[in-house]
């Protein structure tokens, strides 16, 4: 069994998401971020960074990973699905994957806080943001012009850009004119597994019973 | 024969520092950043994000690898040193190379743009990611205090972490009171191959030659 301590974050659903794929069974421990619970000692023992998700690999002798790319190769690599084997096929998954974790995932982020969380409007930092996330997008949509998935099969990579990229009007970005892209979406979209991952956790005003820290809930 | 296409900064170093530690033969092609060389099509056909670095390997078809923790990660496998091949060891890589790929990078960089490059001193901007890069730098010396290296023996993410914590000045962030990140840096640098990576390309004020867009040196 797989704990995933989490919260309904493009992030967090990375991990959900690549655990509904592969199908493996998980115990989700929803943490309440706007209490910090992610930032308690016990967490920390788990990912020294205080940031969700993390799981812990109770099958693996209670073996301890964070960052969400990580943890989507680390799975993968678990259970040979979702990453080629072949050095060729691998790092262009391992390339796509790294796009979205240095690319579209911090990029986003920021568009995110200055757009829906700062203090003040400041247009300029709104802008840039906003900005470099539609030109991430175009390089997306490029890609996706010419392949189904963005690394031969669907993989992990097709998993981390689209938990970001289905979230775009969160962070003020558009899919208008970026139509490879846009069928790419909506195709991972229509995928059971996927749909499911993205509602783990509830978000608390939609859960009949508001998951609280310390909680856990067991999905399968 | 590796291709390496790169400029003097922190990613391209990345790359440049992974080359040397491996003994690997390559060719240079400095790019011109301040020309948008990296945004021609010859340059899109290798990494159609339009960044550096990028490499292309002449011993594998001409399979090219963007991205710099892409790049790590293959080269690393294609050599079978600088990443461990057991799972646990492995992963504790690539979570440290995560952390460096997602935290590290894009923090001390937008750091870098408020502080260094921004049209107007917007200082609420500033505080952010120089708060943030500073956080993100005491969550390394934790995991330094407790390690000789970031994880296990020395790799990959010590690699990706140290070409950009070196440049902390830049970024207007200080190691003042970190002293186990401060010894892995000092040691770091002290490492031959680490210390001739980072001088790959030279800089164009420093170079004896100015190395322009499409001219490209051999390094061995």
């Amino acid at each position: 069994m797989i704990d995933l301590y989490t919260a309904p974050t493009p992030n967090g659903h990375k991990v959900s998401c690549t655990l509904e794929e592969l199908g493996l069974p998980y115990t989700v421990h929803a943490l309440d971020l706007s209490k910090g619970v992610q930032k308690e000692p016990w967490f920390l023992a788990i990912n020294p960074n205080g940031r969700i998700p993390a799981i812990v690999d109770r099958e693996a002798g209670d073996f301890a990973v964070f960052e969400s790319g990580a943890i989507m190769v680390y799975l993968a690599e678990r259970t040979g699905r979702l990453m080629p084997t072949d050095p060729k096929g691998r790092s262009l998954v391992m390339q796509w994957l790294m796009f979205q974790m240095g690319g579209i995932g911090p990029m986003m982020g920021q568009a995110n806080v200055f757009f829906r969380y700062w203090h003040e409007t400041y247009q300029p930092a709104i802008d840039r943001y906003q900005k470099e996330s539609h030109r991430l997008f175009t390089v997306l949509d490029g890609r996706l012009a010419e392949h189904e998935w963005l690394a031969g099969d669907f993989s992990i990579a097709d998993i981390a850009n689209w938990c970001w990229v289905r979230t775009h009007r969160w962070s003020g970005v558009e899919l208008e004119g970026l139509p490879h892209l846009t069928r790419w979406v909506d195709a991972i979209a229509a995928r059971p597994a996927c749909a499911k991952g993205i509602t783990v956790p509830p978000r608390p005003e939609k859960a009949e019973q508001v998951v609280k820290a310390g909680q856990s809930m067991v999905v399968r």
